[in-house]
């Protein structure tokens, strides 16, 4: 590179243009011509939180000119398309949407995501949808609407706060790392399950793009870790006493369908046993009480995608007509994905008691393309020192 | 005390049976007789989050009995009646409510309050409103009532999270000590105002009652201080860029109004400068724009009490028939208490945008009498080795 780097051109494709970040990326790397393309409104196909990553009729000569491509999910429907394309930086965290993509099983082109920007945001997606289930701001909301000063169904005896609760995560990434530090914060027991396990305080650092002043690089929070990807493993996480279950596992073969009726059941057992060794004489459990007491049980937090949780065994769990002699098995659940997704309108997950649903959107906000940006920009600049890159998709691994 | 400590009567006046409670104190300290009274429903007459505090016609035998006393607010009505009474325990944390009572004015019998025990669950509802101010919540419910996996008003261009934001704490105890601790895991900047400076790592440490691993005792988590009792010092930290003011200073002669029009100005030319700073052209902000852009401004939230903020200088600030030409000076309110309280039904608060509006139950849940049951049971365990009580209010300061 005697001459300093060689000539690129970044195709950014996106919603709404980003003259800032362009701009800012032609200030700091010269050598880079960026093109702008603007993507139309979704055409009744794919998008993600009303964000379109269609194809959308990109013309083939802006792919041949590509040699490096930001996206959400747009990719060249063909590798012959993008002779030129040495770099794909994704605007996603996951990748399951591209698993069986061209440009991912025939292409050994570098791909990076955005993994490391929605700690943030989906941290408190989770704050307000759990706190919402538990403090029953429903009632709330309704209460003003028609100017009702009421506190009978809101007060001391429903709500419950998360001082000397469990949390339990599963899959301690970015994410999972954001959601700790806020619920230790809040004077919770941190539980962490990984695949593999991290016995040493080395394998418990943060590895790929970490936004600074959040997270848990080092791995310091957790109360207690757990780990496996067998079935016993993973129960013997669910058996540690859970107030809440957040899943923040990538979807893959092994992870689909992960949470089923067994799983549940774990959770379920275990609430019961917690609640009936619950010293409070005050309480409504006893030893012949095979019911959940109210307020009581696992509340399920899905903020990764939807197959990793089995639909039927959730309804099953948490539809009182679903379980006529046996109860509710969960508190509730918090789900911005679903599977079905979209979820279509008669299906009846939509009106289960303790069950809030939002459309794939707990990751959004102003914040959410500068940040995915930054990644990129950390890139650009390892990529022209030569260093390796964050957040590199491995394709065998599938994420 | 040669002979072990005197036979006392503890009475405990409270709305619901307590059994694990009085036999846990009566294990602890032998020596107390505990009289458990329980509270009528409240007969149109004073309440707290439900829980009534009158005095409801409390055997006149019961009170001469008594020589210690724990109740939310159900005291004698003369001092006369209680001729054995050594100290008493309340169950809230703000002694406003009894700021005029004989047993206040004409009587020095250690009070003590249930301050510090109210960090997490008002934290919480903090976390709740806000959020759900922030991030539409309105309309994720309204959506899923209706079946509707619509993302437009709640995805990217709507949403924002509080990475990077900056928290404005009047009132740095408890409360405000567990609002710094969780907002500042999400990476928010933290402005402390206390009443006296706190320039010394020494006084900037918590005194009072102190839930275990909550809160910040050393006092080391805010990014700035600021101090003062006079405007000029109360409207510097106002102007330090707030995009919170979270209000847990009590009520006393000095607080009541303390927030009104001057200092809603205050804070409102701060986040209009702040708009015009910012650097994204995408803003909407210009240098002769005098509006807030849309999703700017200041979130103000009382979770003290409703006489702290002026409600018709808050209703000029938020309610757009109140300022025609100058638009919103605040992104909104969250409000657990009010001015009036309760807030009665034709008041035009209930519909002001972007104000969340509950009836005083912040600190409540099933945690709440456990909790200052423990800040009883720490003072009676002093009393009996002699050391000074925490929480002991100081009549002349007035909390």
């Amino acid at each position: 590179m005697g001459g300093g780097p060689d000539k690129e051109t970044l195709v950014v494709i996106w919603a709404n243009e980003l003259k800032h970040l362009t701009d800012d990326i032609q200030r700091r790397f010269p050598y880079i011509d960026v093109i702008f393309h603007q993507l139309g409104k979704p055409q009744g196909g794919k998008q993600m939180g009303g964000i379109p990553y269609a194809f959308d009729a990109i013309p083939e000569e802006l792919w041949r000119k590509a040699t490096l491509l930001v996206t959400l999910g747009s990719l060249p429907p063909k590798p012959d398309l993008v002779p030129n394309l040495k770099y794909i930086h994704l605007l996603s965290a996951g990748i399951d949407h591209f698993a069986n993509h061209p440009m991912f099983t025939d292409t050994d082109i570098p791909i990076s995501t955005s993994s490391g920007i929605h700690g943030p945001p989906i941290t408190e997606w989770i704050l307000l949808t759990t706190l919402a289930l538990h403090k029953n701001y429903d009632i709330m909301y309704e209460n003003q609407k028609q100017h009702k000063w009421e506190s009978g169904r809101i007060g001391l005896r429903q709500a419950w706060d998360w001082e000397g609760k469990t949390v339990g995560i599963m899959g301690y990434g970015s994410i999972g790392r954001q959601v700790a530090r806020v619920y230790s914060a809040m004077g919770s027991r941190i539980h962490a399950y990984t695949a593999s396990p991290r016995s040493t305080p080395e394998s418990r650092h943060h590895t790929g793009y970490q936004l600074p002043n959040v997270g848990d690089p080092d791995g310091t929070i957790p109360d207690a870790w757990y780990s496996g990807t067998d079935k016993p493993s993973l129960h013997t996480f669910l058996a540690s006493g859970l107030d809440m279950l957040v899943i923040s596992v990538p979807l893959t073969s092994a992870t689909r369908g992960l949470i089923s009726d067994a799983e549940i059941d774990v959770l379920y057992h275990d609430s019961l046993e917690k609640s009936k060794q619950a010293t409070s004489p005050d309480s409504q459990a006893s030893d012949d009480n095979v019911r959940l007491p109210d307020n009581e049980g696992c509340t399920l937090v899905n903020i990764s995608r939807g197959p990793i949780v089995d639909t039927s065994a959730l309804l099953r769990a948490l539809h009182p007509n679903h379980t006529p002699d046996s109860g509710r098995k969960l508190f509730g659940a918090c789900l911005d994905v679903t599977d079905p997704e979209p979820l279509p309108e008669n299906h009846e997950l939509w009106d289960c008691p303790k069950v809030i649903i939002t459309p794939h959107i707990s990751a959004l906000g102003r914040e959410y393309v500068d940040r995915g940006f930054g990644v990129l920009i950390e890139n650009l600049g390892r990529r022209e020192r030569g260093e390796k890159m964050v957040n590199i998709v491995q394709r065998k691994r599938g994420y």
